[in-house]
């Protein structure tokens, strides 16, 4: 949807119970606001509620920097909810972690390049040098972290500074060849996006693309989730998949799979960035 | 969504305007009503306003008999909102209009056979004879109408009879092969589904197949939509497509064809039975 | 391919070698056979030769009672050949073996009227009678073989005796809810379709819709493969796929799956019976 | 398929005629070759004989130099063979036209970094200097024509010649937003490829979105088409599709259309630089 200039996001979680779409519905109207857009779910199997709440900022009369507390004032704790503001002129900060394979930072590149998204592309992290020129061409930093058993907790530690220092919001693993450790995944629960070359749950970790061809299958997917502990298993945000054949080695399926990545990783970037997903369990909501 | 027993359905559409949003929930919630699903969508270039709000039954306070005329009144005249009520537990009336081509009504009837769909299948209006033994192996009167230029107007007017007589709530047209004319689809303007065998507005009017072959294209695609005075220019509400290459002939691209038709006119049935569906202009707004 | 009334087709499976394709077309039009169709191809990463052979018996002068006797004998031994020989007008004879979901049966019932495929659909096996009616409402012998554990193997032989009396060249797993037996599977080897109403390798075995909705997927698949002895580890034939969200319950996935298992068995079934389909390892060469 | 380092790539067309196979398949194995891949298409319905045929150069007898005479000498005049012989380690090369939007431009010098393809990128040509940075940091020529009415034929006639300087092979329009004249398009013939931004036929010429925005369709498209001197009117290599909602404003359908636009269009030139395309008056047959 097209907007107007200005307006607040509104993303709430709560257990489900009588009157809340009423009562934030209801809340921002007497404060003035107009209502542009406004999903809301309710997960029966589970109880819980989820809005996702846009208001045209222009008669509203909630000065900016008292907004979260007049949030907090007005919500009864009884209701139990969870809730996150942003607004449309914020400008994430965005850094990307890559390796070897150049595809999606291309595709990152290329969506940068065409505006089409409101990001700051602040900072790429690579563990190699190799895709440092690309990078510079477009005047992006690019910070080389190499990796090996001995160094690996002292660079992670390295790294979160670099992040810390560049005020970075959200990670976007474009075929990053590492596992990051614990530590790092909980500092940024639910701000680092991967792309994993599989449908996932098929073929977690490694070679996907071998064992796919190795199981005969017909189509190939590719999955982007936030990244959580455990490898391969976090919320999954968006899939994509396309169909192979008995024509098609593995070097096909490795081809063919870029493409569904790189468009796969660039819808999960466009939602989280919209402020769109909400994180329920090892589920995500994803807001149309 | 699996819902609750009992539930209202409220679909709305309006000039946009501050506060439609908060004004329908909140009345909703004084009333008793827990919102158990709400979508809302503001078309921005023609300022439409457009909602689907659903809410339990349990508690709410306004008996069946008087919602109607409590929505009349409660509903600010200077709002010019245009409203449809339904109930989850109303039964729409079905009539299948079907030439010789068996595979949509074959489908529709497996669904019927298994529960998919809230609807009664009251009646299957044909010009042929040729699938009277299927429909009524199920259980399913079997009407014929056979049309001619000299007699389609007296028939359509016998037709119109026949449905009013088995109040009949909406007609899908199941690859009929007659065009309806002005008089008829006006009496039943958006509750005549059609499925046309092209990816509209590519290849309207008959032999689409046969166009889209010697055109050369890579996709055929199938196309339901409520039926207008336009042949196949009606408002679109579902689409969907299917690959095809140079292997294949006509006879191919009438048969893959087949598969998408059935589909996607069974998609267009079910939103319409979900009150899923809003009209404007040509356009439909399907919520999800 | 649309194609003339009589023709032979061909499958052969060999380890790859110089001049195989040329012996083979060379074989043929000596014998007047003109070549119709052709699909040929080397898996490199196994050394494997698959070839589709396809060709108008119209001046072929081999008698159809000798062509058997004659590809044994021109074809040399140190080609190490396996093939397979079929004809246009053979009509496969065709079990359905069927539970309580009737959706992939009514979609095999709409393709045996509709004549969409050269095929005797001879008898249904079911463990249940609740599709019996619809099963002789189109004059289709319906036969039931109710299995629990203690008769488990003395029904299977009655099964196998009843495939035998009614000459049953393959048969069709529509949803039927009873694991074969090794036994079984491997008297028909390559000879069992199934379905599974998932996006395999992921989530085998029962429930998968409810196993897909946990790990909350973004897609969901249902996949065609021959039946071994492993359960839902065989050849894939074909597989496809269907978006859903998180407005989609365990029930959503299960009516949007039903529509995806039914094309594609429907496709696997297609392509089986074209001979389209040979098996190497455990995966499936599909010639187009 | 991966195929061993050096191989001969022969297109065919003829009138089909009993024996053309046998033939070729004969011919190109007495010379030694072992056919690594072979596709033969019949169409039915115009007596059109297709094929693509393969084979290995390490034991082929015939010298490169010598080859094309061979063949010359060895087709039999009355098979009427139209043909066109490549080989695996020729090298075509490419010049890119652009305008404005760069998104097929970096998906393709995403594609060249990556080495997916065998081709040389030797020239962009542009009626704008907007693209130059981009095209300049990574290395490649970049040329500026501006196209008004008063000059249009003279440019192009420098166009023509900066392209025999460069020795191209073919012409990429990636979203090239400037008419060819039928002078450029017939020296070029099936060596421009296009992408248009809709699924052809629909909405040919300029502003598809609008259009397709305007008349409410739930899907959208891209399609690749070798440049005719009708507008968008040359045969389609391949077309593409994503799903929109009323949700989608004109914006959100060019910002989708983006993906599939350069995905298509990738799909095109990666069958063109594979040799796998014939084109049959309109229409092409692209082999898998």
């Amino acid at each position: 949807m097209s907007q107007t200039p200005e307006y607040a996001i509104l993303l709430v979680c709560a257990p489900d119970k009588k009157g809340l779409t009423a009562f934030l519905t209801d809340m921002v109207y007497r404060a003035g606001g107009n209502i542009l857009d406004l999903q809301q779910h309710v997960d029966n199997s589970e109880g819980g509620f989820f809005l996702r709440l846009v208001w045209d900022l222009n008669d509203f009369q909630i000065p900016r920097a008292d907004t979260e507390s007049w949030l907090n004032k007005t919500i009864p704790a009884d209701m139990h909810m969870r809730w996150r503001l942003n607004y449309s002129d914020d400008r994430a900060r965005m850094a990307v972690f890559a390796t070897r394979e150049s595809h999606c930072l291309y595709d990152i590149l290329s969506r940068i390049h065409a505006g089409e998204w409101d990001v700051d592309l602040s900072l790429i992290i690579s563990n190699h040098a190799c895709l440092q020129s690309i990078a510079e061409s477009q005047g992006i930093l690019y910070k080389i972290f190499t990796i090996d058993k001995a160094n690996k907790a002292t660079q992670e530690q390295a790294m979160i500074r670099c992040l810390d220092e560049h005020r970075i919001d959200f990670v976007v693993l474009a075929r990053y060849m590492q596992v990051l450790s614990q530590s790092f995944t909980e500092k940024y629960r639910d701000r680092i996006i991967n792309i994993h070359h599989s449908f996932l749950p098929a073929f977690p970790g490694s070679k996907p693309y071998h064992s796919a061809h190795l199981r005969g299958v017909k189509i190939i997917g590719a999955s982007s989730h936030y990244v959580t502990a455990e490898l391969d298993a976090g919320p999954i945000i968006a899939q994509d998949v396309i169909s192979v054949s008995h024509l098609d080695t593995v070097d096909d399926f490795i081809r063919k799979g870029r493409d569904i990545e790189k468009i796969v990783l660039a819808r999960a970037i466009s939602a989280h960035l919209q402020h769109k997903i909400l994180v329920s369990g090892n589920r995500t909501v994803v807001f149309y």
